[in-house]
């Protein structure tokens, strides 16, 4: 165990973090929260002392190499002390009292999840609310990402740690040098973000709420600083924005790489894309047919909402702009549905995602090939190429510890006494980091009420469910652990 | 395709289940319920003539073989005419006056789910509750494997249609030829049969509760004569007699043969059994404890009740001594999650079973320890064995198409205007043939209220769960069709 490489690593990331945190107090300066300044000023000094020391006393005879092994701790590693330090202006400034619920908050926050313990969110200050879309749009692209982009202080393993970090089954290695491609990523999510914002405005947003909206729309988030969500602003055209960027930011980001260097057919064949805006769609006029004539009375009107609450669902960000618990029953079970599956590769969703559903399901259909023709030899074509043997065990070991995680952490939620349906939608909209769900965590209620024990391991399965729930696991392990 | 030796084995099927509806019908001479014994003699009569008259004209040039392909048609055409046949002294005899819901109850009896379209079971003839038990004994162990069994028509094929109707991923052989291990495990279970019969009568059951009980028990069906289920009865020892027997039925066949030729240490060795009596137990505690002081006051009470509910879930028979659906809600997500997980292998029980949980397990355990060691080779063991590449790839296949499925039939059950927790229930416990669920559902509830499309839907879906999906689903491919 590379003990030095680690806690520099981890330093750095935190003294970035902390450099991220003048921006909430850039906030409170012009907001003029003077009662917030030292909430922001105090993490913000402590870590950069504390950082900087670490990397002063750690910094000879620095092996420039970090093993896989300690990659995936020190994955883990970056984020709780990230939640951590992070947690701490909602603590210190009362803004959430008790420090299990700031912890939770921010977790939520990094994992892109938007689970709130917030019963009244507008009364909080505003930048403490804009900090906490903040850690949305860090924790989307991912912390170590940036963190590898910025400094690239891992020659060999970084490829590592994105793979630990970055969502989806495989990373497509876009240029040769790794630092090169997580720039690249960065850069993409940055102009989609200004993007965003600019649009919002034009639609008469303020400043404030269009960066924190999109924050939460391009992490597939979910955290509004308005306590009805995207509804508060009960715009057409807002809703579509916000639609479109959230399928967007369900979409696998290298396919806009590949946009902009003119490899349309490359993204014209990708299968996960296909798939994706099938699956989105299918929802969407379900929902409009089952919600038309009842909940709505004109068909624009429910292919508005049914729209927005697909692809908030799907793509796992968890706006809302309606309470859907209210719907006919086929719409909230097409969207139990869709907390399934998730967003794409490679895109800041969540979930178990398309391109694993997809490889699963071709695999389940080739077996029946095989009962006819046992001899026969059918490969799994996913985007004109074929997909190996071992990403498949990777891909069906990873979906049923998916699904026994799920139920384990049903079983946990309902040790605290709450129903089935809470139970396992909890379970759903944690792991999967989507937010809302349903029973008592339909959108409107929120996490205040769980128990404390609830609310870390639930922290944990949120991260869990971000990190892919191997590169959290492994250090469960016992083979882990020895040398 | 082998049209001709198709016809001849599901004439042949047929036949015997007509034999079989005799026993009904001495029933009804027993109980001179006269307005019956029609209903009986019809179709035994009808099916007589016209089977005979298909072996007279199919007799000549026959091929004593059967290919792969049509032994999946054979199997899935044999399920569907035996529930037409043998729905049709519910529907003459006007008990189920609607046929839709006759076929349903058939084929809820034929695939041992025992969810019921009555409302008061009781008022019914004694002879046609009867035949309505007795279709869970003929389907636990396998209508076509008792074909096979009484008339060796198919020299080679015999083991594929036995693959393809018994439950579980591997039939061992017990022995060289497959008429002979048809045979044992019909021996097996008649032993049982005589067994479980014996006992519910020592505790004071008339011989026709005990008959019809051993039937629901020994088949994992579930359908009781009594309208309260087994708790009609409010005695501990027929609970603790039907526990035991509902705990073996849920197990291995094939480890019983190994008993009797005294190969105990084979039997001590079986992950699975150890699996599937270690999660029994666990799931017994747990409602146990959470049960302990609220619904049952003392701990004696309180164990009893939990063993047989989580016994008749885990094993999908459906029995009930109580409306679970009042117990506390830890309880009633724990028997949620045994939902998701079913009897053992070569048992009568059906859902995923224990032995495809245990090896994807394992599976997901393996990848992990290769995100480590990604050049070392890590096997799947299994009760001493390796578990063979082919093997896991057809489990993976398995339980993700019973995974979509499901959601699948969830979707379909909402579009009835079904709530979640009674789509997803409704699904899980059809597919799974289990019986009761919960919502609508629960114990108590019954399946009258949904209307002819999902009706007839679910019973293909308890159909596809017990001929363990494949053997259904591949008749949908078009690979399977093409010459």
């Amino acid at each position: 165990m590379n003990i030095k490489q680690i806690l520099r690593v981890v330093s750095v990331l935190l003294i970035i973090i902390a450099f991220f945190m003048f921006i909430p107090f850039f906030v409170a300066l012009y907001y003029n929260e003077k009662e917030i300044f030292l909430s922001f000023l105090i993490p913000i000094c402590v870590i950069i002392i504390l950082g900087s020391l670490t990397l002063f006393i750690t910094r000879k005879n620095i092996k420039n190499v970090i093993s896989t092994r300690d990659g995936f701790l020190l994955v883990s590693l970056s984020w709780i002390s990230a939640a951590f330090l992070s947690s701490l202006p909602f603590y210190i400034s009362g803004a959430i009292p008790h420090f299990v619920d700031s912890f939770f908050e921010t977790m939520s926050g990094y994992t892109t999840t938007g689970a709130s313990i917030l019963t009244n969110i507008e009364a909080l200050p505003k930048s403490i609310l804009f900090w906490r879309s903040l850690t949305h749009w860090l924790g989307g692209m991912g912390i170590v990402v940036l963190t590898v982009a910025i400094f690239p202080l891992l020659g060999i393993g970084g490829l590592q740690l994105i793979k630990a970090e970055a969502p989806g089954p495989t990373i497509d290695k876009i240029t040769p040098k790794i630092t090169e491609t997580a720039k690249i990523l960065w850069f993409i999510y940055l102009a989609l973000t200004i993007s965003e914002t600019l649009l919002l405005m034009a639609g008469g947003m303020n400043l404030y709420d269009s960066f924190t909206h999109t924050f939460g729309t391009l992490a597939t988030g979910g955290f509004s600083p308005k306590n009805s969500s995207v509804g508060h602003y009960n715009s057409a055209y807002i809703d579509g924005v916000v639609t479109v960027f959230m399928i967007m930011a369900g979409t696998n980001f290298i396919l806009y790489f590949k946009l902009i260097t003119r490899n349309f057919g490359s993204v014209f064949r990708n299968t996960e894309l296909r798939v994706y805006l099938g699956i989105f769609l299918f929802a969407m006029m379900t929902i409009t047919l089952s919600n038309y004539g009842s909940t709505y009375k004109t068909f624009g009107r429910s292919i508005r909402f049914a729209g927005f609450q697909a692809a908030s669902i799907l793509t796992t960000t968890g706006y809302t702009t309606t309470n859907y618990a209210q719907w006919p029953m086929l719409s909230q079970v097409v969207l139990f549905i869709l907390m399934f599956i998730g967003g794409s590769s490679g895109s800041t969703g969540g979930g178990i995602k398309v391109i694993r559903i997809v490889t699963l399901f071709k695999q389940g259909w080739n077996e029946m090939k095989y009962l006819i023709y046992p001899r026969a030899i059918f490969q799994i074509k996913l985007s004109g190429g074929t997909v190996k043997k071992e990403i498949l065990y990777a891909i069906s070991g990873f979906v049923f510890l998916y699904i026994t995680l799920l139920l384990f952490t049903t079983f946990i939620v309902a040790t605290g006494g709450n129903d089935i349906l809470t139970s396992i939608a909890t379970a759903l909209v944690t792991l999967g980091n989507i937010g809302p769900g349903f029973g008592k965590i339909s959108p409107g209620g929120n996490y205040a009420f769980y128990p404390d024990y609830i609310k870390w391991y639930l922290s944990f399965i949120m991260m869990a469910g971000r990190l892919e729930v191997y590169t959290v696991l492994v250090l469960f392990t016992p083979k882990f652990w020895k040398k």
